[in-house]
């Protein structure tokens, strides 16, 4: 299988090679760089290090994974490790992991001398089709989850599909939970292939995980392109997020993987649009959410407290917006859904129908 | 004497307000923010804060200045102060105090919700002339100072010379030191203005504070609109500066205050540019060593080792250049001189060169 090539069009623009040898681009993609230094999730590292080979002996921090990377120490970690292995304006960081690795290595690679490049080769379903595409870089405060972090765009990404093999159950459904909101913003051919491709992503069919990807990553790179800084419409890409937030502070950073609470969320702002006869196509919320379900995922808060085992209090969820980083001081803001590839950005909902809906 | 406004034309362009009242612009200054806070030196809030009064309240972050504000822990507590504080991107943050508030606080700003507004009131004659206008923004790592940072223009600055007049002639001796390189980057006029005005500003006369702080900002904004990021003619603002973060780094941060160290550089740099034959200008080099001395500030490494005590080791000056931000990986980058008002950027320097220079 060969690979695909997305290119995002921010400026410069940078490729997104997907397929299950993508790791072999990797040496060219850091040519450039008088210096390379890796981050690695270490169990990633343990499992796919030798696809690493080519690269030859770079400066290696390895560190779990998960949110408990995203910490200001953890930051800091990685800036003195930069410091530390001579790196350069002019020198690029790899970042080899999840999520949570592009977020921690790509606020680091920003912020180190005021900005240097950084490589994302994700490893995980969520960071291939969502994390590591876009240039958003985050860390998490006691208040709130990514409440710190810059826009700072990869020089280029690797989505080598066949990391997804080891990846556990439960992670790839997280990373099922994005698939589904990035198909729903991408619009009806969008939904209809992943329809037709959940059997296969279910199974860990490899041409259905590469066939997803590239088409989850297609659709996000249109969006960024136009938007990279979340002035505008970039901001459909929270679509579930704002409620997703608020479960994942709710239940304590990574109780509830992001991808299963934005799942959920996908359900509520279904729900909301619905409650506010926003949808033009009465079918789309019961197909969603049957989507979902096929895919073991949450349709809706009942469904994530059954599956989590956690209470998620109303009057709780209801204090975690205050932290959204969208909206302005004490109005969060949500993206409600009129169809598939139809979005309603900016919306504030009644306090009466927000707690109706998390009951 | 009325406030003037000098206008830093970067995209969006902002102003910069200088003058003895210039804290009564603050309201206006932060009328379009949903939410403000303060970050304040603790010692310039004794001081001055009576000037913030027609602010109101506002939830405020007291700390101290110096170089010991800049750490990722300092950065980690004004991040979690501003989300205490629930600020929202359509929020502004004020800075109240030197520099290393300006930096800081401008740190934080940017990285707060991926970005909020920032004003600056700088209180320090340094803060004034160089820190705040230009948005660069920096804490200091292990290996090096201001090694981690982001480009973050302010809203708007306002430089109340009035605040001037309590600061330490230690603190104003420093200022002075980014007061001569400005007026060496800005040309014959500039120059000339402040040899005129040389004897005024050792006095701390207002009026002479006012119209350095102004000619100063003006060579400033006109560097820095033309280049915000630092990739090429705003690294002439760094001239004298790869020799003083070795020498701050060498000396422990905030031994040697930043000015000083930059006095010491400045004679440096015009040694390197007559070495090397670039001085076009000959007498130019005994007119800056006459100025640095006459404001009280070291022109060479030997008046640096004897007004502060320090033994300042040519081995480790020439190992603290390896965190040079600028240069690639093992070339740190120095700007010379070749007249006034022109530079030479971006110049490698010999082994034997710099350690004749710094013996």
């Amino acid at each position: 299988m060969s690979l695909a090539t997305v290119t995002v069009a921010t400026e410069p623009p940078y490729p997104v090679r997907i397929g299950p040898a993508a790791l072999e681009a990797l040496p060219n993609a850091v040519a450039s760089a008088d210096r390379v230094a890796l981050l690695a999730d270490e169990r990633v590292l343990d499992l796919h290090g030798a696809s690493l080979a080519a690269l030859g002996e770079v400066p290696t921090l390895a560190i779990g994974g998960g949110e408990d990377a995203k910490t200001l120490g953890k930051l800091g970690a990685v800036l003195e490790f930069l410091a530390a292995a001579g790196l350069a304006r002019s020198s690029t960081l790899i970042t080899f992991g999840g999520g949570t690795l592009a977020d921690l290595g790509g606020l680091a690679a920003s912020l180190f001398k005021r900005g240097m490049q950084v490589v994302h080769a994700p490893t995980t379903l969520l960071a291939q089709v969502d994390a590591s595409v876009g240039g958003k870089t985050a860390i998490n405060l006691s208040a709130g989850k990514n409440l710190a972090g810059t826009f700072h765009q990869p020089a280029e990404v690797l989505c080598d599909t066949s990391t997804l093999a080891t990846l556990p159950a439960a992670e790839r459904a997280s990373g099922l939970g994005e698939v589904v909101k990035t198909a729903l913003i991408g619009g009806e051919a969008d939904l209809a292939l992943l329809e037709a491709q959940a059997d296969g992503l279910l199974a860990g069919d490899a041409a259905a995980l590469a066939a997803t990807v590239t088409s989850c990553v297609t659709v996000k790179a249109r969006v960024v392109a136009c938007d990279p800084t979340e002035r505008g419409p970039r901001r459909g890409l929270n679509l579930g997020h704002t409620f997703a937030h608020a479960i994942e502070h709710v239940a304590g950073y990574g109780a509830v993987p992001h991808g299963v609470a934005v799942a959920a969320g996908i359900g509520l702002a279904l729900r909301a649009s619905a409650e506010l006869g926003l949808l033009t196509d009465p079918a789309l919320e019961a197909r969603i959410r049957a989507l979902l379900e096929r895919l073991g995922l949450p349709a809706d808060l009942s469904a994530l407290r059954q599956s989590s085992g956690l209470a998620l209090p109303v009057d709780e969820l209801m204090a975690g917006f205050a932290h959204d980083k969208k909206g302005a001081v004490g109005r969060p803001e949500f993206v409600l859904v009129s169809g598939a590839g139809a979005l309603e950005l900016g919306v504030t909902l009644e306090v009466d129908l927000l707690q109706s809906l998390l009951a």
